[in-house]
């Protein structure tokens, strides 16, 4: 085996989606993560290189999202080699678009293909989620699931954990603009309620039944009118400058909706057209430039395959 | 028009559906409320004959489901006749079967054939839903919007209130209980919490997306984890004798799921196949007679049409 090598892009993904808080996840086609196993002489895992994190992440393989997985993997096999692992992040950090799951995937993804597909993927999904539960302090599967898996899933709490996939309409397209500002997962989780009134859980999972009949369907209308957060999102919106204004400009551009991105700052659109994609992003950048924050913006259809070999 | 006459079957519908919670419904083909409507010569609306009810029910317009909304349609309207009803109750009151909901569009629907469709579905769900609010006190459009539109339904509470269809495998059979014990909707309703943990939120919210998506795909394994109900049958579970041995005896005989249909005392299980159906119907049945309560089962499909006219 010494001497193998693989490279994987391990895609962005979207969480949260509207009503499906901390259920709902789908994976996108750009941005993503660059993950680089090998196998060299020795015995444990090393992680040797990152690139594109501007210094933010740990080479400490106990402490980064791509090297725990690998090593949860490393230690449960009989291994006599050594797994030297480089990350490069092509993404932003800490932005709501599953980067630490990305990491997370891509790392025991890759050395799962090099060992021929010796775990299933419910397997690789729990590797991945003890990467993505130190990174964001969180226990929830939908980044994870949705980057493994492919396509728009959701996660249904267990146990068993079920991971559930949603088809989407073929033309559906999303566009995710990533301010250049911080949300840390840890603090945005702590604005969140600990009680809800049940009117407001049965009108959520309301929307989040009907949305997943809509995408289902392709009733976009019904998906418009489902796709609102009323637990999150009425606390997670203060923590983005502008949040009304640019949301606003998004429907305004003609997007079906326009939610927060996992626990933010970055914003996803759905619509139904490339070309109307693209005037949404221009439409939401700009409302961002006039409170001078600079940001990326990625125009993708639903990523149905989820992580892919590369190299 | 004077001398029109249209008899008319209102199907029972089984509402809540595990974690549906005051969202999912669906209509089943027995039992049912058979309404007659009638225009002679006069003004206004009159309740002429109730049968089937044991003397339960009121023959003042304003005080049953049956008349409220089709006064609040004839009120609508410049009429010169007036309408006469017959309502004969072929189900048990009060065992959270829809009993209000099927009288309620059995009614308004009647009316609307005479007079050739004149209100579209969205509609006639308004007028029915006013009787249902009278009798339930509760303003929750499950059965009543499962019993207009046929087929397993959820309902999106808006503005604009959405009737979502939820499509259903061909063979999904549905075994329905009702045991000879009255549980009123409004003090069942008394029972609920106020408020709800975060995590049971977004558990109910992941399991009803989750049960969506699998009737959509048929996939009933998914169905049968996900068929929990977190915040209303904890509760509610009490004041069902024999509750839990009831629902064992239907999973042990090959129940897919087995809930509270609405507020109880009914309730349902779902399988796959006619002769399992009626197993576990015999099976629900044995528990509750060791209870020495009488019961009635009904066995059915889903039925996709809602109401129909029989005369």
């Amino acid at each position: 085996m010494i001497g193998k090598e693989i490279r994987v892009f391990s895609p962005a993904t979207v969480s949260n989606v509207g009503p499906g808080f901390d259920v709902m996840g789908f994976a996108i086609h750009e941005p993503g993560d660059e993950v680089t196993v090998r196998l060299v002489p020795g015995r444990g895992v090393k992680l040797i290189k990152i690139t594109g994190d501007s210094g933010q992440l740990s080479l400490n393989t106990h402490e980064n999202a791509v090297s725990i997985p690998v090593k949860a993997m490393y230690e449960r096999l009989d291994l006599d080699f050594q797994v030297e692992i480089e990350l490069r992040k092509c993404m932003p950090i800490g932005s709501g678009l599953g980067s630490s799951a990305a990491s997370a995937v891509g790392g025991i993804f890759a050395l799962n293909e090099i060992l021929e597909g010796k775990f299933p993927k419910e397997e690789l999904l729990k590797f991945a989620l003890q990467g993505e539960r130190y990174t964001s302090g969180s226990n929830h599967a939908d980044n994870v699931a949705a980057c493994l898996y492919g396509g728009f899933v959701l996660v249904r709490n267990g146990p068993p954990l079920d991971i559930v996939p949603v088809s989407t309409p073929d033309n559906l397209v999303c566009t995710l603009v990533s301010p250049k500002i911080e949300v840390r997962t840890k603090e945005a989780r702590k604005l969140l309620p600990k009680t809800v009134p049940l009117s407001v859980a049965v009108n959520q999972l309301g929307n989040a039944a009907a949305m997943v009949s809509g995408l289902m369907r392709g009733d976009m209308d019904v998906v418009g009118r489902a796709m609102e957060d009323l637990i999150a999102e009425p606390v997670r919106a203060k923590l983005i400058p502008g949040y009304d204004k640019i949301r606003q400009a998004a429907l305004d551009a003609g997007a079906i909706g326009c939610h927060i991105s996992g626990s933010g700052p970055s914003m996803f659109a759905f619509s139904e057209e490339e070309e109307t994609a693209m005037r949404i992003g221009r439409a939401m950048k700009m409302v961002l430039e006039g409170l001078f924050i600079s940001c990326s913006v990625y125009i993708s259809r639903i990523n149905t395959n989820g992580p892919r070999i590369i190299g």
